[in-house]
């Protein structure tokens, strides 16, 4: 499959909405923004046999990668916007395994709202390795950010959390004991993240500082505390759990490790003032998302995890994903 | 190595002077843009064993990857300003190899007057795959465009062609009848780009179109061509070459294939009027850069190749680089 042919016929339909992806026929993409509006944007990669496994269909791949990064945005309070992409792909090329990779984007540009901007692509005998640079945009001064957490801010979290380490042990033959309804809803929790990027623009004016839990859910509690300064207590029994995530946990008591440190949540960990508690009750309604209150900023720089009767319970040896 | 150490360490100084970095401590960067001003930004993957040898200095390695972005910022006459990492390195991570690349950045975060702004690293199985983003600005209407080339207009090129092909065959043991010192220039251009940023700047206003020549000189004059709708008439003997170039094709002519479709060369090629031809010999002389006319554009969509005497020369059979 030739490298333009393959960008002709693919992928320039993915960016014929944006002007200022020139077709993709330049060599850069032109990119106005409002004023009052700052460009937010990021970067993340994902391999083959690493956050992905190697097996699973194109599409699916392609809409991890998109949603990857999306939840970056969703973190930060920004509108997704657009995308570039830069593919290293295993050698020989499969026309189909493009077509489907190129079909997962055309779905999610449409349920997201972005556009295909740019670009690279080559291929070479290595695993497949894939990223995404996605542009968002938030008024000036309504970002997101992690540093400003205050001391008696709650800790809520979005959604449920462990279901995709979850869907992964499932889809790596573990789970026996859970149903085959169970393991496939936490593997379709792995394959394709939520990004929350509703909740991210609802949240500026609201929440002191918000983050993904892509690392883990400690970790990037972990990542709030060192910016902000500041330490945290954790009721774990206050961690929002699927059904079938605690039909796991109870079968087998050690899988809460994967739900405190297994990551690949992407659901938004935040921390707001108390007297937004009503108001973000009446968000969680709004947009149909359980928020859920799960500890409390504290003075100190200490994370620490409770028990139903505020015992502090150990953490787990593994707090989150280190990627090297 | 830890990835987060890596971070704090090695790459956060590199982003301390842009507040919209973040420190790279939160999910995404913020970027303004000043009113009348559009964001240019491209994104490049380079590949270990495909476009850097894997045994290069990390400090080159990581300029290269640099640089090949600059080019095409300068390719569209933008002022480049920042830049995005996305690292997936071969497992063990070498703490002196990621202090070479994070030199090999510094130096030329001085060059370019960018800097660091966010990104993703992660280590793995399989051949190291680097990937950025790089972001430029230009006053709206001023970028340079491959689509607008006009019959009459002359094609001119910076510097001199194919001595980064050569220079990659020096490397791999070949030009055996070239001296060790034109060896070592011609593989200084293969590992070191000089990305044009000055000149395509100073094009705006002058320039029809403008590529950079990284696929080949051909195939980069067929995208203009292909995007303008028209052919073009190069004469083979006007293609600027080097000394150690010049060398060595005289030695092996069947070094010119090098030259014309070897590719990597960085410079600009770009379509200008007529009338623009004391303007861009000034400019060369300002620029102490040489500015070659190598051809005409022409109606038609052939590319034809011309010797010295105007009869047509056959096209090397690999016209230019293809990725797949």
């Amino acid at each position: 499959m030739n490298e333009f042919a393959a960008i002709a016929r693919l992928f320039a339909p993915l960016a014929a909405a944006e002007p200022g992806a020139l077709g993709l026929l330049d060599d850069a993409a032109l990119v106005t923004v409002a004023p009052g509006t700052q460009l937010v944007i990021t970067k993340d990669v994902i391999v083959s046999g690493v956050h992905y496994l190697p097996d699973d269909p194109a599409s699916l791949i392609a809409r991890k990668l998109l949603r990857v990064n999306l939840s970056d945005l969703a973190a930060m309070g920004a509108r997704p916007r657009a995308y570039l992409l830069g593919l290293a792909l295993t050698k020989p090329v499969s026309e189909s395994w493009m077509e489907g990779f190129a079909a997962g984007l055309a779905e999610d540009q449409e349920s997201f709202g972005v556009t295909l901007i740019g670009g690279d692509t080559t291929a070479y005998d290595g695993p497949t390795v894939l990223s995404l640079t996605a542009l968002g945009e938030v008024d000036l001064g309504r970002e997101l950010r992690r540093g400003s957490a205050a001391v008696g801010d709650r800790i809520w979290v979005s959604g449920t959390i462990g279901d995709s380490a979850l869907g992964l042990r499932a889809l790596r033959g573990g789970l026996a004991s859970s149903s085959d309804a169970d393991r496939a809803i936490l593997a379709d929790r792995y394959h394709l993240p939520r990004p929350r990027v509703d909740l991210g623009q609802r949240l500026a004016g609201m929440a002191h500082t918000a983050i993904d839990v892509s690392d883990g859910l400690l970790a990037d509690l972990g990542h709030i505390c060192a910016t902000s300064g500041l330490g945290a207590a954790v009721r774990i029994q206050a961690i929002p759990l699927s059904a079938p995530a605690h039909t796991a946990v109870a079968l087998d008591s050690a899988l809460m490790d994967d739900v405190l440190a297994g990551g690949d949540d992407y659901e938004l960990l935040f921390t707001a003032p108390a007297d937004a508690d009503v108001e973000l009750q009446a968000l969680s309604r709004s947009l149909d998302l359980a928020l859920t209150p799960i500890g409390i900023m504290q003075a100190g720089r200490t994370l620490r995890l409770l028990d139903r009767d505020g015992t502090p319970c150990p953490l787990p040896k593994r707090t989150g994903w280190t990627h090297f």
